[in-house]
């Protein structure tokens, strides 16, 4: 490829809407361009990284028997309203309707798909197990989209599902997927992916892994042991307090006006955070009833446990009625008489000597003790969120970090969810009819390839790893409009590597050695060629990494430019 | 792929909402299944075909310098509204609204998208020329949609946009475009693929091409030249009509009872329809008025000549009122006094002798003469359909035959349609703000897979191409179960092939023969190696042709299977 043909704009400022390193680079080299909120095109640059990353993907899922198929990115209601999802998920599923009043919708995922492909034809024990996968469209109408390909409402996603008529035959195709999701990461230059146990949620799956790429912008939270291997998703992670309870002391009644707040509290009493019971009022989704969650003042509830834990959605109360008991911001477990679901969080378990509310107007107690004052029998929930320094629940010690980072794929056994409501059954070898057992496997393609621009890059632009870059070699052709003798090596080298097969993209426009420089930093190719007036007179030409791994100049001889293929494969060779 | 892992079923019966060769064979081979009117899913058979169609056209394209990018299948609506398209385009094109209520579409074609992306970014004659192309889904609410790829709602479609600062430029671009189309076609299997004159409607643009592979099943009609080379869609062909007008004679007025139409007309006269003028009246979308079109009886009204004539869009009149004037079933040119639109097509010019109405009911005239009884002036349109032995606008000899055919793609040179209306400029090399001009270029992939079915087949199913066969090599192990022999060198077949890179499918199951013969028909891969217990009793093999073309035994030593992978590639290669 010639850069003079190429289409799409290198810049050297950063827009002012750029805020993270993925969204600049994108942006700045002429990858991406947005359309609409979260709807981005692709120029030739971005297109060929993300095919790169989905033919490793491709070549990954092959050889653990995947089968590619295409599931419609259209489909008609009916199959979403058998699973019962047309009902259950929200505004983030684009719906319409067709000329003739027919209701679609656009895939979001596709498991309702996959069934509707296999139901009729999978009908024999004999056809399982098998695994179909698809590298495809798909739309999410995300209210949070943000700049960059990490979080969109339209993105590529390799989609999987694998059916089995055990869930011993589920979990060692699982463990093939996970094993194979590690090479993908490794292929695409991310190694450092982690997997980490996440939340199965309201799917109801018998376990579920998310594949996560450590990163400050990331906007999950993952909670890592650092003395063992033990990781989770702060919302499926275990939850084990440290408690320094000390001894059990009075119940006092204290005023504390106008303190609502814990900030507030512990300012006026002098205490510490840890050191009071804090409580959280939620209404129920399906009937706006009111669910009180205490815990201890220095946690947080995690949303997700606590709808795991219900078995249904809550929402912050926006207000709380006079009628329900509830006196908001002096709630306490001490003579609560309140019209409500009482959830007390493991963080209180065994604690004593705790400031908390008193259900009357500011009034809280000092003294609370877990063990006396929270009503005998009452099971600790684990509904709060992991902290650092909380104890590991494989290895014991109090070693947890929170870490964020960004979800570049998940593993999920569903189970019999979708197989179940949407009536797919196979005769089992003793004639029965039996339901199949699915999983599923995700993976987003641009979000991965944002991911590998977050680690493999300089202040200049993207470094690309030579399994993903959009070219394998740059040629700068410098004075190129002024020197003839450059532009004859420098057609002639990119000639003799595009006979090789090389890709190559060749910088052959009348542009200052500086701005030329900058645009191959920001097509980021693993191996740079410099042809120069100077340094082509006297024979050679300088070969150089995008990584700074080495430069060195090449001798040719007239009009063979074989030397400089084989350095340029050797190189690519020990960069691979 | 072992085809004991293989989703999908293949089925000795004919379904019967099949009615086409493409479709009966997609169904019954397991590459497609339906999921909605117009919608389908790929298995990987059908999938593998398309992908190696793509892979076909993506070749091509890049070879004429094509940049591969990618648009959003889910675009606002802006880029719509500012080239008028939302307005104008109608219910084909899927609308909704997003969570924000922002209106979004789906591309049905990437005309704005290709503008978006580029005009940001072609900003100087220096970036021109250039062509971005897309392999993408595409959905367009199709009322017609008939079972089978051949006409569908989603569909797979590669588009590219080239973009030009001359009119010379593109001309010279789309010849280079044409010629790689026919490329595609010849390596696809379908070199009899015909380019045709193809009519430019409304979009207004200075040229385009239909290709067409000709089939009784097609749905498009094409007038060819039997003596000369020129075709075109009868929409774009010049109707040349033979007359044989005889001597002209007196107008006579006679009483035709109940003669509303032309056959009754014929039949109570005992004339024939060559012999007579009649009317179809129309009324215009915009407004409702009223078109009267005269025609010889022979010849049919093409409503896309017909609405490029007028400009505007026309349907047939559902009624006709009262006061318009318009006696139905007795209209002529004779004393016709209606609040109507009048166009007399080329047919009548010069005829004499004709029957017409009278406007008055159940009267008609003979001896109807053109020159004498259409108004002085007249101009005569070219609004009929071409028939078979009209005349050829090029050799001038009767000699048109009209086919029926499929659309498998066209070229279009837009002009500026939108880049102006888009606002699309760029700064000439002297310094003024000119406007590109723009080409498109699509071709659909299932639609081609559907056409290299329809040719490509014999009665027990495809006979694919090499190109695009889902596998080079499909091996029957006969009695697999009963004869540990026949499992172990198919096994080692199977290997030994995917080893050495070979496509191959293995059939393992415990079957009949026939039913295993019967599955390889409708899988279709050019070469068959079949193993059974008397062949390799004997040391040999037996490799065949889908085609029938070649049928021989070849031997193999002990465990070493490279003669066998030699034979294969050597029947490949003599068959690509």
């Amino acid at each position: 490829m010639r850069l003079s043909q190429l289409l799409g704009e290198r810049m050297k400022q950063t827009p002012s809407e750029c805020t993270t390193v993925n969204h600049t680079f994108m942006v700045r080299g002429g990858y991406i361009k947005q359309m609409s909120s979260g709807i981005y095109s692709l120029f030739m640059p971005g297109k060929r990284v993300c095919r790169k990353i989905e033919n490793i993907i491709r070549e990954e899922m092959d050889k653990i028997d995947g089968q590619e198929v295409q599931f419609p990115v259209v489909m008609p209601s009916s199959i979403w309203e058998e699973s019962k999802r047309y009902y259950t998920v929200g505004s983030e599923m684009a719906r319409f309707n067709d000329r003739g009043g027919s209701k679609l919708v656009l895939g979001m995922t596709h498991e309702e798909a996959a069934v509707h492909l296999a139901r009729d034809v999978a009908s024999s024990y004999n056809d399982y197990p098998f695994m179909i996968y698809q590298i495809q469209t798909k739309f999410r109408d995300e209210p949070r989209s943000r700049g960059g390909l990490v979080r969109v409402r339209e993105f590529t996603m390799k989609d999987a599902y694998s059916f089995h008529t055990s869930q011993e035959c589920l979990d060692s195709y699982y463990e093939r997927c996970l094993e194979s999701y590690n090479k993908i990461y490794a292929r695409v230059g991310l190694p450092e992916v982690i997997s980490v146990k996440s939340d199965t949620g309201m799917m109801g799956g018998s376990g579920a892994h998310e594949f996560i790429f450590l990163a400050d912008i990331g906007e999950d939270s993952i909670a890592i042991c650092q003395e063992c291997d033990y990781r989770a998703n702060v919302e499926a992670s275990d939850c084990i307090i440290v408690q320094d309870a000390g001894k059990e002391t009075e119940l006092v009644k204290v005023e504390t006006p106008d303190c609502k707040t814990i900030d507030d509290l512990c300012r006026f009493l002098s205490v510490k955070d840890k050191d009071t019971c804090k409580a959280v009022v939620y209404c129920k989704n399906e009937d706006d009833s009111y669910v009180i969650v205490f815990l201890r003042g220095d946690r947080e509830v995690n949303e997700t446990k606590l709808n795991n834990y219900l078995g249904c959605e809550v929402h912050t109360a926006a207000e709380i009625t006079e009628d329900s008991g509830i006196t908001a911001g002096f709630i306490g477990p001490v003579g609560l008489n309140a019209k409500a679901e009482v959830i007390y969080d493991k963080s209180l378990e065994g604690a004593r000597k705790l400031v908390c509310g008193a259900n009357e107007p500011d009034m809280h107690y000092t003294g609370m003790s877990a063990e006396r004052d929270i009503p005998a029998g009452t099971k600790f929930a684990d509904v709060s969120k992991s902290v650092d320094g909380d104890i590991c629940p494989v290895c014991g010690k109090p070693s947890i970090a929170v870490k964020r980072g960004i979800e570049v794929g998940n593993i999920f056994k569903l189970g019999k969810k979708y197989t179940d409501s949407m009536d797919m059954t196979y005769q089992d070898s003793d004639g029965t009819l039996k339901t199949p057992i699915m999983g599923c496997y995700g993976i987003g393609v641009g979000r991965l390839a944002a991911c590998i621009l977050e680690k493999h890059h300089d202040d200049y632009g993207p470094v690309w790893p030579v399994s993903v870059a959009p070219w394998h070699v740059h040629i700068c052709a410098l004075s190129i409009t002024k020197d003839e003798k450059v532009k004859v090596i420098a057609d002639g080298i990119y000639a003799a590597l595009n006979d090789a097969g090389v890709e190559v993209v060749y910088d052959d426009r009348k542009m200052s050695n500086g701005a030329m420089f900058a645009d191959a930093d920001l097509l980021g190719c693993p191996v740079r060629i410099v042809v120069s007036p100077r340094n082509c007179g006297g024979g050679v030409v300088e070969i150089s990494a995008r990584d700074k791994s080495f430069k060195e100049e090449v001798s040719y001889s007239e009009s063979d430019y074989s030397n400089i293929v084989k350095s340029v494969r050797d190189k690519l060779a020990a960069m691979s």
